[in-house]
């Protein structure tokens, strides 16, 4: 079956938001499908939902640089798809994936490497790259 | 300390973001703080997040009612903060939450209870309680 044909019924199941005047987009919410750790969250229109299914690796639409990112064309961190669950209002999506070095261009597993504490914001995720020598 | 001052070094790092014309939402991503399953995201405003940290209770601001919502404020499937963390770009969060009962409006336990397979989504949440009985 053609891949447009088998992805109808998944379409036809979503709604997009308009962010920042940006329309047509799902919110992508990405896990570590070892560690279940949160790592980041992204906007996706439908060639970037599109282009992830057909490839198996993520694709998100930049709402600040405002066009379509392969994550990991840059730095290599790429995020392989494991398995993609749809919320139950058709506007999220949650991607389950094995994620390459990081995901956090600042150098971090999870973009999500700050607690909130009584005074503030504390690191506690963990630097694995160093942003200056992978974004050149 | 008064818990405006306390904030503030929060609110400084946070950048808002407008949603389907609703401005000064910030994206909430909700995290079971034990079996560390995604279990919804919704957005909040500045006043939904002041509540939920002076109460450690989930609050968030509804883009479809266009108000304010304590979560559980009619199921009673409250969430009781137990650690919040700031992303890279300000403009997400994410919460490990006690779950009471289902985070979801359909009666499972997460809103990714659909999970996308080759011809559609199967459901693969369970369902723990009865919409029809718990919405009156």
């Amino acid at each position: 079956m053609q891949l447009e044909m088998r992805m109808k019924p998944l379409f036809d199941e979503l709604k997009t938001r308009t962010v920042d005047g940006i329309q047509g987009l799902y919110l992508a919410i990405v896990q570590d499908s070892g560690s279940a750790e949160v790592l980041m969250t992204a906007f996706m229109n439908r060639r970037a939902l599109e282009l992830t299914l057909e490839t198996g690796i993520m694709h998100y639409y930049s709402t600040s640089r405002r066009r379509l990112w392969k994550k990991g064309e840059s730095s290599g961190n790429i995020q392989e798809v494991v398995e993609a669950y749809v919320d139950c209002d058709g506007d999220a999506l949650l991607f389950r994936v094995k994620q390459k070095g990081g995901a956090c261009h600042k150098g971090y597993r999870s973009c999500f490497y700050r607690r909130l504490e009584k005074n503030g914001l504390k690191i506690t995720g963990e630097k694995i790259f160093n942003p200056e020598e992978v974004y050149k």
